[in-house]
C-alpha cells in the first residue's frame, strides 16, 4: 500500500532496485497532448547514475518505453504504463547484506515490517524506485510548461555547510546544469565537488539542500484544510529517499522575525495583486498567490558509506559490516530532477482539483 | 476539496470560523472503544482561545457535542459526528476586512480561488478549523495509548531565538502543562513568556517551533513509498495554520555531519534490535523503527498583528489596514495540542493500515 | 469506514436513526451557488416517513439545518454540513429486538461485524439514514439542471407483480407525484395502492421497482474501465437499504435479442450523433452517449411487517418475534427521491470528474 | 481516471486492446504468500479469446509475466507488476473503423469523452483489457482460499431464453469447465452450444447470464452505508464490457413475494446463527451473513457482428459499417472467469477493510 500518489493526475509505481524492471502508470493524464520517449528521457537521465564521478555508479542507461496510452504520438486519456528494464544487476554484491542491517538503510524496517525482504539491493527503499516518479514528472512538467508557463528549477543549494548564493526568481537552466553538481553558483559549485570528492575517497558521504522554485504558477492551486499547497508538497518531498526536512518561503528562519517584519505587504503590480516580500513562499492559506514557490529540502548523508560499521544480525547478534556494492558519496546532484519531479506532480494534480472544483480562470 | 484526512481512520473536518458551528466526522473508528465526551473535552481545553494571556482572546468554551457514533458509552464502528458552537461571533470586528485583504492571511487567496469569501472572520482558514482535528485525535490517542501504550507529547521548543532545552525522550506531560506557555523548559518558559508579552504590548506577534515526540511507536508504521510515516507526518503538521517548516530526527542540523557520523548504528538491547544514535528520527525508509518519533514545526509569526499595514483593496487599489479584531500574539501554546493531534492522526491510520497488509504482530 | 461516496462532489453521511441527529458533510461543491435550506427541503419532504398512509408512519419533520459552507446565500466552497435533529426517538419500542435479531434486518451482520449494535432502532441500516444522501443530492440537482439542464426523475414502476406503463423520455414530475404512490400510470397507480393497502392491513409488506430516467446528460461522462457511469450508478443504488437488483437500458430482457437485434444503430438527428434505439440505456463503453440513461432497481419487500416470525436470540436461542414497532408495509414511494439522489450524486461527480480531465465542452 | 479498483488491495490496469501489452499493477498484497505464474497462468487461460469455436478467434498466447513485487517465490508486500505481451495486433482489420463508429461499441463515446481515440482495436474499451483484472484476481483468489477457505465459482446460468438448472450450493469446479460452454447443466450446455453456433453462422451474436457464488465468505464483510458489499459487487461485475444488469439473491424475482415469504428466518445450524432461506443472497444490511453468496450478471449479445449495420461518420454522415475483423458469437464463456475475478477482489478488499476496523476473528 502507499505506491500511488495525486487523486487527479494519478501515478503508481512499481519494481525493486534488483527486479526485473521498474516503472509507473499515470492515470488521469489529459487526452491528446504530444508525447513520445524524447519528452522523458532527458530527467531520466539527470536522474541516472553513473553520470558523473561524485555520484553512483551503477551501470544502467534508463531507457524508458512507453507501453500504453500514447495513439500515434498523442495521448489517449487512458493509463499511461512506462518501464525501465533494470540492467546493473549484482545480487552476489549484496549477500554481505542478506544476513545483517545495513545501518540507516531500511533493511530492519522492511524485514520487521513485511518479514520478508529483497535483500539483493535497496527494493523499494532504493532511489531507484524514483524511476517511475521522474517519467510521469517530465509528462506533468510538460502540462504545466504548456498551459500555464509554470518553470519548476530545482538546484543543490548547500553541501554540508556551504552554502550557495542563488537567486531563486532569476536562476536558469543553463546554470544549473552547466556542472556535474548541478549548483549554478560557480564558485560554490566548484568547493562543493571538492568536498565531495573528498568524501568519496574516504568512503563516506556528504548531506545538503535542494532548493526548488516554481514560477508562473496560477493561483488558487491547493485544497484547504488538508490538501494544503505546501501540506502536499512537503508530503511529496518528504517521500523522497534521504530527506530529513521541509521548508516553505521563510521555513525555520523566518521565526526569527516579529510578524510586522514577516506579514508580505499586498502591492500593485503589472495590473494584479502581488507582495513587496515573498516570506510566504508563494503560498497563504495553503492556496497559491501568484508569486514564487520556493522550497527547501534536506538530504541526509547518504547511508551507503564505504567504512566498517557496527551493526546486527538478523538473528539478532551484534556484527560489523564490512563496506561493499556501490558507494554513493553525494545524493544530492541526483535528487535535483527528483524534486523537480514531485513538484511537478504536485502542481498539475492541484491544477486539475482547482479547475474541477472553481472552473477554468 | 480536501477536508478529509486519513485511509482507515478518516476525518473530515467542516466550519467557517463565524458560522454556526465547527464539526467532525469520524470514520472507521474501530467499534467497543469506551468513548464520551470527557474524553475529547480536555484536548479542546488545551486548545481553546482565551486561556491565558499570551494567546487570542476570542471567546469560546468550546464544548463538545457527540451527534452520533456512540451507543451506551461505547463506540459503533459507525461515524462519529462531532460539533462545537460558535459563540462569539462578531462579524462587525471584521467589517473592515471587507473590503482589504490582511496581510499574509489567506483572505486574498480564497478570493481568488473561490471568487467568495467568508469575509465575517477568518473562515475556514482560521485556526478555529482545528477544533475538528483535535477533537477526532482525542481518540486516535485514545486508541493508540490502549493498543500500544503510545504516548504524544509535544511542546514549544523555540520562541524567536530562544531555544529551550529539553530532552524528548524523558519529557512528561505535567512538565508541559504546569506553565502557560507550555515549555517543559522552566527557566527558557520565564523568557518566552517576557518576549510574547512585550510583542503583545507592540501590537507585534512572535513565531517559533512546536516539538513533538511519539515513544512507543509499534515497529513497521508507514506506508512506502508515497506514503512513508515521516512524509504523512509532514503534510499532516504542514496543513496546520501558519506552519512553514517540517523536521524529523536530525533534520536540516543532520547535514552537516559525514555519512559515517549520521547513520544509526544497530544495537541489541532489551532483547529487541535498536540502534545507538537516532538521528534518522525514529524512521528508516519510511517505517518506523521504534526509537522515538522525533519531529519539529516551524510556526511563523502570527499574522494577526495591531500594527497598520500596507495592502490593496478587493478592487486592486493601495490601502492601509487598520489593525482591529482580536490580536493573537503567539500560536505556539495553541499550536502544541495541534501538532499533538496531527500525529496521532497520522499514527492510527497507520496503525490501521500496517495492521490491514501485514496482520497483527 | 465507508461513509464517503463521490471523488470530487464527495458526501460523508452521518447518524443513527435513534441517535441524536442524522447529517453529511458535502465537500467539493463549486463556489458562488445560490443555496439555502429551501433548496433541500422539498427532496427531504417526498422521503420524510408519514407523508402518506401507504408509508412507515414514524413522525419526523424532518428540517434541515444548513451549518456551514454558505455565507450571504452562497456556496463558499468550503464543506456543506448540514444536519436533521431526529425526534421520533422510542427506544421502548425495540426493546424485544435487544436480544432477537429480525429475520432480514441487518441486526444479526452488524453485531457479528462490529461486536455492538445500536438496538434502539435501525441504527445505521436503517432508510433514515438516506436523509444526508438527499439534502446532499438537492445540491446536485441543483448543479445539474444549472449548468447542463439535466433532469432526473425516478418513479414506481412495478409493485409485486403490476407493472405500471410509462414513457421515460415524456413523463413529467408532476405526473409521478400528483398521487401518494408515486406512479404516473394512473390506473395502476390505483392498483397499487390497493395492493398496498391490503398488505398493510395484514401487517405484511410489498417490494417492486424505481425506475429513473435522467435527461440531457451530457455526453462523456463515465471513467473507465472501474468507475464506468453504469458501475458507479449500479452501486450508488445498490447501497440502498432494500435494494436487490440494478439493471441499466435493455438489463436482463435485452438477453432474448440477438446482437443484430440489439445494437443501436446510430444516426444523425438534430445536427448531432444519436441512437435509433436506447438499447445501451445512454451508456456505451461505460460512458453517457447523450441519449436518456435509464435505470431500474428492485426493492424486496420492507423487512418490518407486523407478523410473528422465526428469529434467534442473540445467545444463539430459537426465539418467536412478534411485531412491534412500526409497520413500512412498502418502502417504494419513499425509495423515488432516494434513486433520484443516488442518481444525481453520480453524475455530478462524473461531471466534475470529466471536466477535470477532459476540460469544458 | 477510474483504472484502479479497491481500498486496501488496490489494482490498477492498464493498455489497449492493440498497444503493446496490458498489465497491472497490485499494490497492498499481504506479503509472504507463495506465489509464481503458475497461480496466475490457468485463470488467464480461461479467459483467453481462442480457447474454442464459439469465442472470439483473435490469436494470444496471454502469458503473463511478473515483474516484480516477488522474491524467492513470495510477495515482498510491495506492488506485484505484470503484463501481458499482446501478439495479434492488426490494425489494418480496423481500418474500416476509422472514421465509421461501430454500433454499441465505445468508439463514439470515447471519441466524444477525450477527442481521441485508438481505432486499431477496442483501446481500452476491448474485453482484452480484463487480462489484468484477471491476473489480479487469481492472487485475491488464492489469499481467500488460504485463509477462509472461500471458493468464487461462476458459470453460464442462461444463453438467450435458455435457462440451466444448477445447485448454486453444489456445484464443482469441474462439472463447469469439462465443457466449452461452461454451462455445469449438461442438457442446457448441449443446446445453449447449438444456439451459438447457429448465432455463429449467421454473423450474429447472443447474450446472457453468469451466476456467481461465493462459498465460505467470512461473516462480516462490507462498509455500510455507501460500500455496503452488494454495492461494490454490483459497480465490480457492472464494470466488466458488456453487463447490463446484476441481482444479488432473490433479486427482480423477489418482488413477487410478499415481506413474510421473502424474509429469511433466523436458526441455529451446526452451532451458529444461519438462516432457514436465503433470499438475502448471502449479505443483509450490506454485510455478509456466512451464507452462500449468490449474484448474476446479463451480458448483452456481442455488439461485435458480422452483419452490414447502420451507422454514422466521424464527420457525422450517415453510413453502412460492412463486417470485419473477429466475429465474437458470445462472451459468456469467457465471461465466467471475469465475473469470479471482480468477486474475488471485492472480497479480498473487504476482509482486509473489516479486519482493519474490527479486527481478526
Amino acid at each position: 500500500m502507499g505506491n500511488t500518489f495525486g487523486h487527479l493526475f494519478r501515478i503508481t509505481t512499481w519494481g525493486e532496485s534488483h527486479g526485473g524492471a521498474v516503472g509507473v502508470v499515470v492515470d488521469g493524464c489529459p487526452p491528446r497532448l504530444k508525447l513520445s520517449e524524447a519528452d522523458i528521457q532527458p530527467d531520466l537521465d539527470r536522474r541516472r547514475p553513473g553520470q558523473s564521478r561524485i555520484v553512483t555508479q551503477r551501470k544502467e542507461t534508463d531507457t524508458i518505453k512507453i507501453l500504453s496510452g500514447v495513439f500515434e504520438g498523442k495521448t489517449l486519456g487512458t493509463p499511461i504504463s512506462m518501464l525501465v528494464w533494470n540492467e546493473d544487476q549484482r545480487p552476489e554484491a549484496y549477500a554481505d547484506f542478506k544476513d545483517k542491517f545495513r545501518p540507516s538503510h531500511a533493511d530492519y524496517t522492511y524485514l520487521a515490517k513485511y518479514g520478508i525482504r529483497n535483500w539483493a539491493g535497496g527494493g523499494r527503499a532504493s532511489a531507484r524506485e524514483t524511476v517511475g516518479r521522474v517519467a510521469a514528472a517530465a509528462i506533468a512538467k510538460k502540462i504545466l510548461r504548456e498551459r500555464c508557463k509554470t518553470e519548476i528549477l530545482a538546484y543543490v543549494k548547500q553541501v554540508k555547510n556551504l552554502v550557495a548564493k542563488v537567486n531563486p526568481s532569476k536562476v536558469k537552466f543553463q546554470q544549473i546544469e552547466r556542472g556535474i553538481v548541478r549548483c549554478p553558483d560557480e564558485v560554490a559549485a566548484e568547493k562543493m565537488i571538492r568536498m565531495i570528492d573528498a568524501a568519496r575517497k574516504q568512503g563516506d558521504s556528504l548531506g545538503g539542500v535542494v532548493e526548488c522554485v516554481a514560477r508562473n504558477v496560477p493561483v488558487g492551486l491547493g485544497e484547504p484544510v488538508f490538501d494544503k499547497l505546501e501540506a502536499d508538497l512537503a508530503k511529496a518531498v518528504m517521500s523522497l529517499p534521504a530527506s530529513k526536512a521541509f521548508e516553505i518561503g521563510s521555513g525555520f528562519s523566518g521565526i526569527l522575525l516579529a510578524g510586522s517584519q514577516h506579514n508580505d505587504p499586498f502591492t500593485i503590480r503589472g495590473g494584479r495583486v502581488r507582495t513587496k516580500s515573498n516570506f510566504s513562499g508563494g503560498v497563504q492559506g495553503g492556496i497559491s498567490n501568484g508569486e514564487d514557490i520556493i522550497i527547501r529540502v534536506a538530504f541526509k548523508p547518504t547511508a551507503t558509506i564505504m567504512q566498517t560499521q557496527e551493526t546486527v544480525t538478523i538473528d539478532q547478534k551484534k556484527a560489523l559490516l564490512k563496506a561493499k556494492g556501490r558507494h554513493d558519496p553525494c545524493v544530492l546532484p541526483r535528487a535535483v530532477p527528483m524534486v523537480e519531479a514531485m513538484v511537478a506532480l504536485v502542481l498539475v494534480d492541484h491544477l486539475l482539483r482547482h479547475e474541477a472544483q472553481c472552473g477554468k480562470r
